[in-house]
């Protein structure tokens, strides 16, 4: 069907910015990872979203980073990008810029801060799709902003033909099967896609379309060779494919700040991420350092990079609650030593 | 492997109890309900679950349960027997009796009302695995009890030999992952069961070995036939039915407080299950009258019983909220006009 | 008003249930601790509440412990029986029970495990209230059970006569004054009691007739003292104490689990509280310990008790997080030596 | 002593911007609005907070909304500007510009969106407490954005002179006391300001010095005298005006879409605050128009404005939910004769 044929697919990379020793856009180290990106064989590129913290840039900056990837890709692969700006007016001006550059579609996170109920989630992106120049993919993130719950949905790809596909970080699998569910028999051209690299291949298998995941701007080849084995339904490769991402995404995404992990493997892959623009304490540092490591451990068993120095655990290894509490207690100790627990 | 073929596995059926109009244990009722879901496929009974409000019984009921329920399956299916009781001591004189009565395993849930740490769910479990004479199945069900992570999981199943499955009601799909992962490989033996129907398929994808679900109390067939599709890998058929058995959850879990929506399907497909124990509120009467009507509807095109009087909608209908809000300016006006709302 | 004049009032203790080395009930201790509770003026008794460990008993204790308490205060003051049971029925028959052995009232806790609808949770009590032959008091602890909302308890101060009180746990002190609000223009023998000691004295402030607080089971003076200050307008005094009421009540609830805190200090006002029902691992253990210093520093700062051995303090200490990266650093680095941490 | 006299205190009114009919910033309602606001008594102006909207202005708008207000204000009133931007580096430009302005203190909210750790909070405000040339107060509003919590406010409030104060909108009393409790003995010049008006006199009570209360820009009589009779400890007086006040604001807060409700108000009051920035369905403009009904009434009971035509409800009523039941029960019909419910 030839609606359908068009339909967004495949593993779009999050894109994280690298940034320079003054906190600025290093626009040749972008570049340089763009190009690494499409040589990997990721289908496309998704500036400005949550990855790529389009919060802490100011408004100016977001333009600039969509100008370098557009004019980098060249039309290689589809831009998805991120257009969310302060207000309704402001996100226009923005799908209209974006829309020049060339990009496939924007791509909008549904109002945050605020908890919007699901009446005021639709007038929001009713407007927007009733007024955008391009394709407008809606950013369902329940765990920073306001759920866009599935009526709210099915009424927006019935009325807007411009908003032509979702993309949903729940990571909550029964609640992507009842999206498809309402909107695929009215809107077969409208695209699914998952941003919970942790259930990638379950969601392809009950009819997502692609994802936006994060870990495919740090392992491409895992993520694209995931996508392929799981279409192909060669089962128990994606399954064990699926459980080693699941290791990764989890080392990057808890053991420090988002997306700290995240940039932290882009070092170990040999890119200059440079430091965030989020300040960090002192124990924040020494979180990153522990993952940093432990993601070298992992990396390099994909056979992606070289030991760390100093080796890795044979095995996995889970800490005993009771040497713990032992060892907890001379730490308390020692804090009680220095004044610092009564 | 020997361990392994002995695992837990299939669908457990978790039985809805019949009452008769005072309220009782309406024995004749059960046994027959226990004959139908034998003959109609499902590999294990599951009493005293969620589904079969074990709360709402006395520590006599519950026994009497399990002991109806035993003598009526006579070995045909293994029994998996719900066990919790007020406190450790007491827990363990029914994993004994449950025991005696030839029961399979037994479920344990996590300390409930009370929100306990994982170091007091280890130590909970703990005592428990070290003294049972029976087989114990964790049972992880977060949004009504003291969560088990998967560190305490993996510590029990290193620690008890006793504790062999775990029964996980989260829905959460990576989160079962990371448990295989963590237990596996050192207990290849231990089951894990989803309790969470909307994700049937897909869980039996990445490595469950079965699932406690309460739609098979309801319809049987279909979530006997889901599981063999899944393991067939027959895919397409597998997600069509995945997709049909969400829609028959989501119904009756959405519309009315669980498990009535449990109950009144399982009137529409032929038994007496009378009223449940909890007092009804008239609006909830009659949020139970509007769901007996859609799931006729729902039950009559699976084939499972005729169409209501006055028939079924055509296809799936939503509501548009302004024609919502419209009525429901009228209904305020209507609340007004009787003094209810101001 | 004649009404008005009998609202339940004051402090009422939770009792903790002291055990003995069998993990029985300590009837002989439990009597000397409502001798030395009534002593020390506590206004009343609660017993079989979430304090007292209601759950982790079985039905025949819990009337033995009403029993017991009613025996020994031999009506010095009104005591208020926690009475919740498997379901309507059987909590009837509790009711009867604790109506027979001259008990005040009752207290009834929203159902939990289940999470109820406002409707459901009207229709328990209002079966309950139509058929009790005791007063009764609505128990609302949204972090443990369903919530009673406003309009419910309305509702049920309207339609049943019976229903004299509610206590409320929540701590939110807007939702104490729109209970108020909505209750006493129709039902001005209503009585409203905290359940959180962290607010007594705002709570009475704003209108309020008392609380069923834990701390007045381990220092009654102080909640004693609190509530006839607080009477009196003595500003300065009351809100002193309440601070000082607040560090004691955050030590017991925060540092580990509930109710084992307050059984802790129980020990150091000199009696044998024995080890609660719950299993603890090795590490609640240690919790436990480091707990009871601090408790005895408390204490003794308020004259209770002695210092402990080693002596406490001199003035409020706080953990600089770097400090504690530091020293965690070491601790992540034995960790690894003992090949617990990766 | 000599600092705490300078403590912020006081009510400072949370400023709403209003519009004109492009939705640009209406200057000249906007400093008709200051003025009024200063005549009625409020003690300080808080621009560019949650009830401002600052996230829904540009970076432009929001320097000239603090101009427009710094201008009108002449220095009658202190200014306590909302300074959060994109990132440290634009917030600090934002805190050198409100300086120049002749602000007495910029509030910076925590970071939101992402959801940051107790370090890294304490990271960024440490970076801005460190370099700001204007006092800062921290914002904490955990519903919306990443909490400050207890240890984090000591840390910054021992390290940072700069940082004066806290507004804190969580509502939560034990939570303020336990700031005071940790912060006071080493900063008694630091100041605490609630900002959940349902509790103001509770709050000013346990040691609060002020509040930034949205119910001030629509009834700066009522949040004057209510801070007025508390300080006077005219207790009785105070606390009926507290209960008014908490009518008021439950109306406006839970009703619509925040702060929609106080934009309602706000008209009804003689002002012009057009139409917020945030697109409003069709059922959203219902629920406005039900609120302004309702707040016609309690402004009227109150004398501040007129009774709304066709006069208001004698006394407080409340819906039945079983009448709710029957007339629903009709709606259901009734979305069924329309195809829009199944």
């Amino acid at each position: 069907m030839a609606a359908s044929s068009t339909r967004l697919s495949g593993i779009f990379t999050p894109n994280i910015v690298p940034l320079d020793a003054h906190g600025d856009i290093h626009e040749a180290e972008l570049r340089r990872y763009v190009d690494w990106l499409i040589e990997k064989g990721v289908h496309g590129l998704y500036p400005n979203g949550s990855t790529g913290e389009f919060l802490r840039f100011t408004v100016e900056e977001r333009r600039r980073i969509i100008e370098i990837i557009a004019d980098q890709t060249r039309g290689r692969v589809p831009i998805l990008a991120g257009a969310a700006e302060a207000n309704v007016k402001e996100t226009l001006k923005a799908c209209e810029a974006y829309h020049e550059m060339g990009c496939r579609a924007v791509a909008i996170v549904s109002p945050f801060y605020y908890k919007l109920s699901p009446s005021a989630v639709y007038a929001y992106f009713k407007e927007i799709g009733d007024n955008t120049p391009i394709d407008v993919t809606l950013y369902n993130i329940p765990m920073f902003a306001s759920p866009i719950d599935v009526p709210t949905v099915r009424r927006l790809a019935e009325e807007c033909p411009r908003v032509v596909a979702i993309k949903d970080s729940s990571g909550d699998l029964p609640h992507m099967m009842r999206m498809i569910s309402a909107v695929r028999p009215v809107r077969p051209d409208f695209s699914f896609m998952t941003g919970w690299d942790a259930a990638l291949m379950p969601m392809l298998l009950i009819g997502c379309d692609g994802g936006t995941n994060a870990t495919s701007g740090v392992v491409p080849e895992i993520t694209r060779r995931l996508y392929d084995l799981t279409l192909l339904g060669r089962m128990d490769e994606a399954r064990d494919l699926q459980y080693r991402l699941l290791t990764l995404f989890d080392a990057m995404i808890q053991s420090c700040e988002f997306p700290e992990g995240f940039r932290a493997a882009l070092a170990l892959r040999g890119f200059k991420p440079g430091s965030g623009r989020q300040p960090q304490s002192p124990s924040q540092k020494l979180e990153v350092e522990i993952l940093r490591n432990e993601l070298q451990c992992l990396l390099s068993a994909e056979g992606f990079v070289n030991d760390p120095v100093g080796g890795c655990p044979a095995g996995q290894a889970t800490a005993n609650p009771d040497d713990v509490a032992r060892i907890v207690a001379g730490v308390v100790e020692e804090l009680r030593r220095l004044g610092l627990a009564t």
